[in-house]
């Protein structure tokens, strides 16, 4: 019954990493509260930088604040 | 008020399938919940089948173990 | 595959209304897109009245100033 | 703490009104809950016209019917 | 159009501060992207705070280790 | 950056494991794509059984049909 929603920023997450979340999502959850993985639903959205914000700035501004 | 999120996998839905998922969610919730459809917000996301999981892999994984 | 969340006020919705909203949209995502009902997640979520804003008021306020 | 999540039709949303619909949910949350801007989320997701309905219909044709 | 979702863990928000957010939003919101007001949903989704982890922690354990 | 979402249903599910999947998401976000755990939020919702569907059927009444 379990749904998983990860909300990521768009920065070239691959096929094989969406894979190992899922999986890891999927075991974590069986493991834990014994969840049934046929029933485990996990969505992955990808997230342009500038749509996402921290520290009151889009993460691009945010990260450079970061770094100087 | 109704708002009302439906996810998809990313396979092509037509305007007009969303067209009718949107009269058909609005009709039901005025149907059950009489709720007003002006005030009723549907919102489709389509989703890439590498981003969905179920039974601890992505969708095209999990109908590949499905028809073998 | 498809995951579909209701959100609507807290306002007394019954196990019944319930039960037919989650066979109503389950029909519809089969009716219109065959989608296997039993891969079909539905979750509604209650939020309470003064949770729920819209015209910039909390449903209340905004109730009260429509029928005034 | 805070997540904030920010759904609108995708009809050009500058980088620049990206950036302040970041600062002034940032903003609000501080000024109202003193919540630290550092530890608060917001993501903005831009949904096709197609994809979003209200009144029971997609918006275009919504706003279409709206205007005759 | 927009629909808000505001996350907040839950301590003792007030009716008058859920109004003040649901305002600056929707203020915010006309003012930015010219948004009709009748038309913006938002929603407060009040959080427990050992349903709401960071750095790995829930809230409460993740605020001990930060004053110690 | 990441936001994780999870939801499962109502069922008792205890501090501990709470604390568990909060720590299990972090971790597994931080192995696979070297996520700062300071910056990853998860968020944990429980529903109640009757607001949870699958298979056109409130969870409760899924179960019994799987049971018979």
């Amino acid at each position: 019954m379990p749904y998983v929603n990860i909300k990521v920023t768009r920065e070239g997450v691959t096929p094989g990493q969406k894979a190992e979340l899922i999986a890891g999502v999927s075991d974590l959850l069986q493991r834990v509260l014994n969840k049934d993985p046929s029933l485990t639903h996990v969505v992955i959205d990808e997230v342009n930088l500038e749509n996402w914000g921290v520290g009151g700035l889009p993460v691009p501004q945010y990260r450079q604040r970061r770094t100087t």
